[in-house]
């Protein structure tokens, strides 16, 4: 049973329209909420990862999702559950990594601390929509552009040479661990755009992105590849091209909007009438259907 | 290292104002915002609980904060980590226990699904102020009376029958797996009181709520255990007066008001001068500090 699947299971027992994009849109208060989980051993480890680093991460995988909502980050409760062998030093050291996420622009207002077996953190992220234009992956439409901000592939990589640990600290590894994520950009979409227009972050990979707009707007999304913004040192590794598209935790933003707007970040395709994603790719055409990515990122990265 | 000590290092380093009471209250935006999380093994055992009395309890404890803050639940998110020996069914199951605690009043509108070692829910509650007086446990003043809804002790003599594996299904064993919460009196309490007021739930015994109380609002609360609603059968099992007292998760609601006002639920004691819980029990008066309930909570039921 895949995720997807299990989630479709969950819209249906909770006849909730409101669980499809990134973040809830709650027009009545103004505000966006997301809530995403890290999980020690499925999507961090502490041989890896510092309590700083998961603090910092924690909360910046949810920000993302704020900006990618159209929102901007306010306030976040945090749910920390701790096994025996943490204990007050981890606690310290992961809030200075929340507080530095944080800077002074958000505050944190809660939550719970319990015990577990393994560290689990999950973080719910409040986000005021004052003077945004709320996005959802349902509003491409033929004629958009589409927009990408944030280097893709690198976590990916970054994650492949910690599991191998053959590499020094370097820029793929920090990608990883110290994610940066595309506030500005994705402010910029929100403030300026004043159409519908569909936003996502990338944070399950930029194809799973692209993918899942191009689903649940019911069109065809023509890409270049070419054009997608990436560390060029990746190309020097095994698998790169898949790295960019199929690889997750950039946190970068894809934006889909109308063709008149000047924005901050490279085109990389166009939305046209149809379905899926048509990638130009080495000189040819391939076109992925929404199975084909999920098959894609599964067989991969799962 | 217990859990306040942790929360004091989570309140230095995160240096929030808002950490502290059952809800955050987020004036600008109008609503209380609570996030609380059930972590197998921990907080409850697949061998008592099924899914469905699983997704009930997460959503109540969480709505029970929100009505001790003097808010009404409006929309919840869910995030869920999930063992490989859970499935379909366990998902379908766990969001019809969800869906009949929300009621038609609460929507589910996000969260999160991920992988894990054991299952984990964290749930994240929002809740409107409107109308309502939101309250603080620092509140407490002398003259005002404190009243008590919901009976004390049923859900941790629930927990030991399903521990010692002895007793078939009754009040007690629903008490801890299928909690009420208090949310009709909670909202008496909070559209009837006009001046500043203390209210907590009872989530960790009603004597943490009291002591609470009082260390928070720098007074003394005088009880009368004759008076703490309980249900009668209790008295028929050993130590039952300490379950009532320091027995947790039965989410019945500690108000603390000026004596004017007559509410729904009986009167258990007064406020006065002074620290501590001042306990009127089997004919003498035993005064508890904030060390001493925790020591005793710590010590009968970590």
């Amino acid at each position: 049973m895949r995720e997807k699947e299990l989630i479709n299971i969950i819209k249906e027992t909770a006849k909730s329209d409101y669980i499809g994009d990134d973040c809830a849109y709650l027009k009545d208060l103004g505000i966006v909420v997301t809530q995403d989980s890290l999980v020690e051993n499925v999507h961090f480890s502490l041989d890896f990862a510092t309590p700083y680093q998961l603090g910092y991460k924690s909360v910046m995988v949810n920000f993302s999702d704020v900006y990618a909502g159209g929102g901007e980050p306010k306030y976040i409760t945090i749910s920390l559950s701790l096994p025996s062998y943490t204990g007050q030093e981890f606690v310290k050291e992961f809030y200075e990594g929340v507080n530095d996420a944080c800077k002074s622009s958000v505050k944190v207002i809660g939550g719970d601390l319990t015990g577990s077996d393994k560290v689990y953190v999950s973080v719910c992220a409040i986000g005021t929509t004052n003077g945004h234009n709320v996005s959802s992956r349902r509003n491409a439409k033929a004629g958009y552009k589409v927009v990408v901000s944030g280097h893709h592939g690198s976590s990916a990589l970054g994650l492949k040479m910690l599991l191998s640990k053959t590499s020094e600290e370097n820029q793929f590894i920090k990608a990883h661990l110290m994610p940066e994520i595309q506030g500005d950009f994705a402010t910029e979409i929100s403030k300026t755009v004043k159409e519908p227009y569909a936003m996502m972050d990338t944070s399950d990979g930029l194809m799973d992105a692209l993918s899942a707009v191009a689903n649940e707007s019911g069109v065809c999304l023509d890409i270049d590849f070419e054009k997608i913004p990436h560390d060029k040192d990746i190309e020097n590794y095994d698998n790169w091209q898949d790295l960019v598209l199929f690889g997750g935790e950039d946190y970068g933003i894809v934006a889909v909007i109308p063709e008149k707007y000047e924005v901050n970040a490279p085109t990389i395709g166009y939305v046209k009438e149809g379905d899926g994603v048509c990638l130009k790719i080495n000189g040819s055409v391939i076109k992925y259907s929404k199975k084909d990515v999920e098959n894609k990122i599964f067989n991969h990265f799962s």
